[in-house]
């Protein structure tokens, strides 16, 4: 048995590059950049005026000039235009160019337009004012992007901005999700007596779509030739199996074995945390396209590493097992450093055993700061309990009293 | 000019219900339960057996017996067998109907087994351990998910074991995002001098996919007979129009006029705040499917509203005010109510204008505290700003210094 922290260091160490590919910039949220984004042009790529009104040449104002007559117009998206005279002006809109030889625009609102003539109200404007010079956001080459960043609505407006049609991303893994139990029966089912719904795949799958990762879900009967055949194709298919169920001690609990009949390496089962604590994780390497005995390494082999997560088999265990392994390693794996978020309890917690205690929390924000407070549930089989929750808060197993009003380290699904 | 709290109050007043739909169990992640869901039996469903060991009738322990012998084996998934013999013993599996006539398990790593007898190994064992009582976590027609809740993956894993393969969530608006401005140009072009690329749309587009509201997009150029005609058919087909432009004092902003010729009820134009104070908001109602003169209201007509929020054009301006007022009039209109999030303001701040600032911060958590640096960009056109930053802090209008320490509302686009 392990601790959480060995564990999860075990984990991180099992990251894999999945690679990189490049699809269009609209489908990108939620995914990892994966190339610097630079600015194309100066931004604004030109002195782009930013009030509706009108573009005069300052000295003119300066010498005591009010009365300007409008020579044009320059609307956003024209062409730019030049003052002539620099006793006259430019009416000019929001997001045009502003026009050669004038440098300072005056808003509608502190001016009065009769017959042509722009009459200007005020006693104060300032040399260049209202107009938003060209490179001063950003100047051609500058880095707007950095790699590795998950991409949002904001980036999505930076990405259209510089052209970037498409974009590249990191590779997502492909990810094979499997129930066991013969317990089990279809949702749509009505499960007899003695057996109940599968609902732990359907949880996972939603868990790995909220990190933009499609996955695919199977069941397969207690019986170990079967499992064994099924989980050889699947090592071989996908970049990572996630199992829930069938990792502890029960008699028909044959993935560990199954898993190491197949070659799969096992990196740990169990871990000193409550709940989740029968854990299994491991790796199976490959050589994959060619001759798995032969030690030239071309390039039409490549080493290939199916990486496998057995959860236990109860609901909050998979659940919290998937959030506090799974998505460490696939940050970790596609080049994302999460900062640790803390929360602060909000009640005395009594836990005696030698674990970490995953405990269930309902978050609030209350003056700046994150309150976590416990919902106990009835244990690890109670779903319907992580309903009642937004929140995982990690209390470490150095010690068995935690008080109201410390922080600890949380983990949210919400 | 209205203020900040009064133009959310006249948009949340503005809220629609947009009916409910049924969808696939595993579709509705993000989007809001309309029914209640029930238990569809106890919970766990039968005494749940939740160790792998054995299970025998507690008296013959308290008797002082220890050597049981095994009677049989009951597995997860199978139909509840009967203990014949009081003095004997069933295998027992994790996730298994707990047998007849037996009360108590021991868990294997307190048993040994030879010869088909199990010796306990311990003295203190409880009557009724290592079971979940059948009822326990709930009883059947329990509430077990409340109405109006966003779905997440632990929404999900309840869905699945009640057998609710489908699920009634409300129905989203259907939206048309709308950019107009001739300075734009696709992101795939590359533009002269004096255009730039449309960004805004898809901003928006990328905000409302957060909320799993699909959109669509159309760009109309600034000519008003144009304009008239595209925005009347989509009030016609749209519950929800999304403007970025045109909505300020440039000779080429058509849409106030537009809107008002169409019979669009303007509830406010310009708010309180920077960036985004142009913001346009309001309302078309329709009388669909029948005579629009009729007074007699039967079935086949209906009144329909077509929401219309026309955003400042500024990058920034669009991106605050879609957070600020679309999502929560999109909350409301879904029966949602989510709490006010606070933080703490990193550094001293001073504002003069009497606006409302939404400053762009960087969050971070620090002890269980909400911490907000502000990071000050080149004003609203600065759209590669919003890269560097998590949130807005709403600093109000009442007050000119905010120091470093105060706690102020955020909205976080993260």
């Amino acid at each position: 048995m392990i601790s959480v922290k060995e564990a999860l260091q075990t984990v991180l160490n099992s990251n894999q590059n999945f690679g990189v590919e490049e699809i269009s910039f609209i489908k990108s949220v939620g995914r990892i950049l994966k190339e610097e984004i630079l600015a194309d042009r100066d931004f604004p790529p030109f002195n782009r005026v930013s009030m509706d009104g009108i573009a005069i040449d300052y000295p003119a104002f300066k010498n005591g000039q009010r009365d300007f007559k409008i020579e044009g117009i320059q609307a956003a998206g024209s062409e730019q235009i030049s003052l002539k005279n620099p006793e006259n002006c430019i009416e000019v809109m929001t997001g045009a160019v502003l026009p050669n030889n004038a440098n300072t625009v005056i808003r509608y609102e502190d001016v009065t337009i009769i017959d042509e003539i722009a009459t200007i109200n005020i006693d104060v404007i300032n040399d260049a004012q209202n107009v938003h010079p060209r490179g001063k956001d950003g100047q051609k080459g500058d880095v707007l992007i950095e790699e590795n960043k998950i991409i949002s609505a904001a980036e999505i407006g930076v990405l259209a901005t510089v052209g970037k049609s498409t974009v590249k991303v990191a590779k997502q893994p492909k990810v094979m999700i499997v129930s066991t139990g013969d317990e089990l029966v279809g949702v749509a089912e009505i499960p007899l007596e003695h057996q109940i719904r599968r609902s732990n795949v359907f949880t996972l799958v939603s868990l790995l779509e909220r990190l933009s990762i499609p996955s695919e879900t199977a069941h397969i009967t207690d019986d170990k030739p079967i499992l064994k055949s099924k989980i050889e194709s699947y090592l071989q298919e996908y970049d990572v199996l996630l199992f829930s169920g069938a990792v502890s001690k029960g008699k028909y609990d044959f993935l560990p074995e199954v898993f190491d009949e197949l070659g799969v390496e096992k990196l740990f089962h169990k871990v000193t945390q409550r709940p989740g604590k029968p854990f299994w994780f491991g790796r199976r390497s490959f050589l994959k396209e060619n001759d798995l005995n032969s030690d030239n390494h071309t390039n039409d082999k490549y080493k290939k590493n199916t990486i496998v997560f057995g959860f236990p088999g109860n609901p909050i265990s998979t659940f919290v097992n998937c959030l506090a392994y799974f998505y460490p390693w696939y940050y970790k794996s596609v080049g994302i450093k999460l900062e640790e978020e803390t929360a602060i309890l909000n009640a005395d917690v009594s836990f005696k055993p030698n674990l970490t205690y995953f405990l269930q929390v309902k978050l609030s924000s209350r003056f700046g700061h994150l309150i976590a407070t416990p919902i106990t549930g009835n244990g690890s089989g109670d779903l319907a309990s992580l309903v009642k929750t937004d929140a995982f808060i990690q209390l470490p197993n150095d010690k068995t009293e935690f008080k109201k009003g410390e922080v600890f380290p949380i983990i949210r699904y919400r």
